[in-house]
């Protein structure tokens, strides 16, 4: 860490400040400045100590330079993770494409959707059992009647099953039926479901929250690697921002700035990241032109009547051209890749 | 709701979405515009129709004309609510001040910190004893133990504390010591805990989360309000931005907003709001010149060694001038509400 | 337009609406619901009406229904624009790509350049000669001089050169020698500047303003269009929000949404959309995947030594790749619409 | 400034940082961590030389610790500035209020309205001749004859005329009527327009454009004071946020974070740092608690016929009640400061 002292800042704060580093266990460094002093705390230690320091007379400013997580980090496991389950594979050069009603709302339904998507080439099946809702007043699903209509859909697709859990005390039942958790946006920083979830023997799919910043993000999923489950993938669902035409803004960069920072696979949400059916198709092509380990996507046999997010959901003839177009581009671009180890 | 259609909408478009609202239970009043067609639908329901109208062929958009919460709503309670704990009285009219640190650390820095909170005219304490923190391997609170160290400081103080609950399974443990449970900002959207507290017999302090829109925020008190406890004051902590130089941005008209929309108290938080010390002062005087209904800050008896947020801590000696200005503010302002009165 | 009254507005309130919509030559049609008012005001006038009837007495917000752009609009023009410069050609199928370095430095620099955007199938040559800088203390550019070598690299390598125009005094210097005006993001809303490069016969590259939504932007490439100019291209350069890892966000939604509502071709800016050299390859790729109409990338001979944005400026080298992988996903894209034309 | 290495990066890298950092004129400070290498370089220069090694090979980030800006800072002027022209005064304890309407409509309304700003205690008069609308259709100010009703309103009641200047061709025009040349939002980063009033001999309010940090804010005040203009009045009047129910949102923190870094004034904005009338009142009186040197609000006789912004202006009766309360607020917080003193 560097720690940045005011430019009137005393010796006695400087003095103060390089204890406080020595107490901590770290080397200080002190470097006199023309205009202030700055002090180099040196030592391995991650970012905990960062907001002690911060608050020291004087000081005006402390700079982390290690990341705040570990087991996330590219810095502990170079080489990129892959999570698979059944024919899902996401990571390490496999795009994984999952997709599937935002709730399950009938068997029929969801059997129905989930003989589209395996038919498209997608290998997971995603659809709401317990859905958050931004009101009480809202359809809250079908819960374990829902599982059982997914487990149902895995039976006969053999698609890997994804969805929401959203309480500590739904994680058993959850994981009974499905076979990746997905913890949503809105519980992104809800540490005592990402303890649960870590604790579960599931992958885990972990939506960013529209405010969360990177750091945030990758500390979440250290939450749940820190209780021992390393399988975890990281989902870009959108951002908030001032913008009005779309519902949130997706920042593909995430893919590359992830990529270089964790191991950890990267699945982008081109249905909640722009929140409107006709974004949906360029996007997860994009998705897939970016890098991303997989794509998750909202599919419903009839959008206009979903009893939820249905502005946001592609028919089947939809998706299905998406996923032509998604596996031409990861096609094209993993020849030039292979063109281009060839050539080196 | 107003169903905006494309300006290239067919006939049959404009029917089916007739027929929709009619199938919602709403009257459908259409108007032919030169360049597009509206469709008006009228009826006493909320907003979980929107989104199924949304995805309806041809809709270009749907405006939603009433609030989608209701027991929050001015609508439904015309006067403004106070929430009243020991000497505690926030809204309608009443100022209330609550300070105390981030993390309850020993007896002796509660109870320290409590008698200087009382003489400088707080009536409320906070403390974390559950910490919920970003990084995993940051310190996590003393839990139960920091709840008796609180509770310990209200015997001698009279001071009504407020303190965090993290999750469900915490929430009776923490409602036996606490006055007020508050519901942090990362868990604003939990709303298996919304329920939870919402069943609890315990006035409830929930904080905005920082990407939050207000009918977001309203709607996790609907939460609240839905399960039976109208004790709820909303806590504005600042939201996530682009400004680099605060931690979050203070948005103070929030509360303007919100006494217009709700009943329910509103209550500042400058401390998190900012995240820097030397700001906290003057925001917390213009929350009250703002009109808010409480403010609530961090004190500590020495920010420079505190566990955390130690940054954007108050001294005591900081504190007891901070108040001082608060309370001369609401006293100026009130005095010529009086005087506006009188003459009317 | 849409005018909803407040729930308690009285029949006067909304009588004077009625009366200042018919005022304002619209017609009125009021429709009454269970809550509210609501008066809808038809006719095929545009959005400066808006904020007339906003400030009336009674009413709660006036929601438009018809875009306030008219010019730039898929109405007026359903056809997909192409701008076409020497071999630069964007829009309707083409894809157009511009590189070059930040800022003009040298003949050398730029001749060098231009020979390597050349040989790596670029037709667009980009390069600033006056430079808006943050800072009064940073280099400014070449200016006149700066031209001429532009002009110069034209003359050898058949680019089209695009390049900056700052103020309404340099635009017909500027246009002495360049094939393109671009109108920097800073001054998207310098309407004198609009109006002057309006009234130029030259091509007009518009960026946006980091914070400008996309009526905004929009209307500002109106004021161009208003003037007699319809050559404008649109660049999305990346919007400013809370992420702290990318310098900007960029949003490829943004294709979709501008292909929707406007006939201008959108070129993608992933230099300073992303503001780091790693980043950049992978979002061009995204950019063409999501059928943007072109691509403009910062490329210098030697990053690490320019004078501005080397931190994400391309080597040539990388340049090249991009631009194989940029080409080899246009094709794929365009293969599979023919084949779908074909099939259908 | 603080070059902070890629974990990892060479020697050589760390050599070429080095030799860069001499090369520029400053001393290189080589600290090697656990993790990485730190480079710091130790100078009196500014910020310019940041980007040349960002783009450094094996650089992962550059941390500049002196502020950008020089002639706005505190370091170079220690004492605040006061602005003062004819009765009206801002900075160094004066609290200067001017109002006025959005347009200049007419002689009639700029003096009815001239006379209400002077009877409730106001000493400046705002109103456009020169309006920048983000419609090429909208009402675009009465110009020159607008300037002259202004300079009318002047002579009458003595307030200070303050009014905005689009363009350098308008700067000589504007300077002949106004006593205060206003740069508005849009063009914040208009540098030829921040030169050019930067030459004129008369004081300047400059807007903080809504995406602006406050770096890229002071060093926009820069451009101006460096032309040897050192009247400089600093507004704030909100930024972009994700927020909906407001139309920017007002950070109030920007007073005490400018306090700190600048000796310019401080005006807010009430007006179009909420965009409704309702707001405008609480958040005047905020301002004044927050420590603001100044506010600027919208008044109009008649706010629902006013041809530009009347949803966020003032009546004469509302403005006359704001302009007590804040004078109140003001004196209560004058008072204290002076018994604090005295009592030291």
């Amino acid at each position: 860490m560097i720690v940045v002292m005011e430019p009137n800042a005393t010796q006695a704060a400087v003095d103060a400040t390089v204890k406080r580093v020595e107490s901590l266990g770290l080397k200080a460094n002190v470097i006199v400045g023309t205009e202030r002093t700055v002090v180099a705390a040196i030592g391995n230690k991650r970012e905990h100590f960062k907001e002690s320091l911060e608050s020291g007379e004087g000081v005006s400013a402390v700079v982390p330079i290690v990341a705040p997580y570990k087991m996330a980090s590219r810095e502990v496991r170079a080489e990129p993770s892959q999570i698979k389950v059944l024919d899902f594979a996401a990571g390490a050069g496999e795009v994984g494409f999952i997709a599937g009603p935002c709730s399950v709302e009938s068997e029929e339904q969801i059997l129905e959707t989930a003989r589209a998507v395996k038919a498209a080439g997608g290998t997971g099946l995603r659809g709401g059992a317990f859905k958050p809702r931004t009101s009480p007043y809202s359809f809250q699903g079908l819960k374990e009647e829902g599982l059982k209509m997914l487990a149902t859909a895995r039976e006969e697709t053999g698609l890997c099953v994804v969805t929401e859990v959203m309480g500590t005390s739904d994680v058993d039942l959850v994981a009974k039926y499905a076979d990746v958790l997905q913890v949503g946006a809105r519980n992104m920083q809800n540490y005592r479901l990402l303890e649960a979830v870590g604790k579960a023997q599931k992958p885990v799919l972990l939506k960013r929250g529209p405010s969360a910043t990177m750091d945030e993000f990758l500390l979440a999923a250290e939450y749940i690697l820190n209780e021992g489950n390393d399988q975890v993938m990281l989902c870009e669902r959108g951002i908030r921002t001032f913008e009005g035409h779309t519902r949130f803004t997706l920042p593909l960069a995430s893919v590359s700035y992830l990529h270089r920072k964790t191991h950890l696979p990267v699945i982008i949400d081109p249905s909640h990241g722009t929140g409107h059916t006709y974004m949906v198709p360029d996007m997860a092509v994009a998705a897939v032109a970016a890098g991303a380990d997989g794509v998750i996507m909202e599919v419903h046999p009839d959008p206009s009547t979903a009893m939820s997010d249905g502005y946001q959901t592609l028919t089947f003839a939809e998706f299905e051209r998406t996923m032509r177009r998604c596996k031409a581009v990861a096609n094209t671009l993993q020849e030039l890749d292979r063109e281009e180890k060839a050539s080196s």
